[in-house]
């Protein structure tokens, strides 16, 4: 099981086709995303990932990873702080910030490039699962 | 633009197929989402949609519909009370809670099954486009 210090690191890369199917599932389909030529015309400069699909790659940990299957997700924020680019690699860190109960808890949830920066920043709540 | 009280109302229905284009799109696979006989084993007994989908789902209004092309997302939170179904018609109901500065709003973001419960709920923050 998780205790409070306990934590995760996933490095990612969020692929053009990662973006393109996440556009499909939700009709987000903004061109700062998807059209390198509009995005160039930006102050980003390159295509943005959307934001929730950092948060979904989060969830997907949670479901997943770790803690795994059974991890039932009762809350999520984030804050997007500087821009993710498509193709960039990042690293996930998430770690176990506190636990109300010994079944729930609280899990810092950032998102870096590989210059360290944080990009996106939140807390997640889960249920745990049952031990095996 | 928009000011605070004003709100934004729309009828989704999350299909089978958006739910597999999340599922490809950040690797959640859990059965629940995507296995019937699974997902009628266990106490909800029928698939859900991932969570983080229908944050997408309010996601992609901010920047597409309401308030639209060059919103600028700052952060969202969202809880989860109650599951939400795959195929079932549910509402996204948002409204603007209060605006810090003129360029910023702060969302409510609710969403509604058809019996009017309430499945999730957050808020988010957004700096409002440019005028025209």
């Amino acid at each position: 099981m998780i205790a409070v210090g306990d934590s995760y690191e996933k490095e990612i890369v969020v692929t053009d086709q990662m973006v393109r199917l996440f556009a499909e599932a939700t009709g987000d389909k903004n061109p700062l995303h998807l059209d390198d030529a509009v995005a160039a015309k930006t102050k980003f400069g390159r295509r943005l990932v959307h934001g929730m699909l950092l948060a979904g790659l989060i969830s997907k940990i949670f479901g997943m990873d770790w803690p795994g299957p059974g991890t039932i997700y009762i809350s999520q924020s984030i804050q997007f702080l500087k821009p993710a680019f498509v193709g960039d690699p990042m690293i996930l860190r998430l770690s176990v910030k506190e636990m109300p109960t010994p079944k729930r808890a609280v899990i810092l949830t950032e998102c870096y490039n590989k210059d360290n920066e944080l990009l996106a920043t939140g807390e997640g709540a889960v249920s745990l699962p049952r031990e095996l």
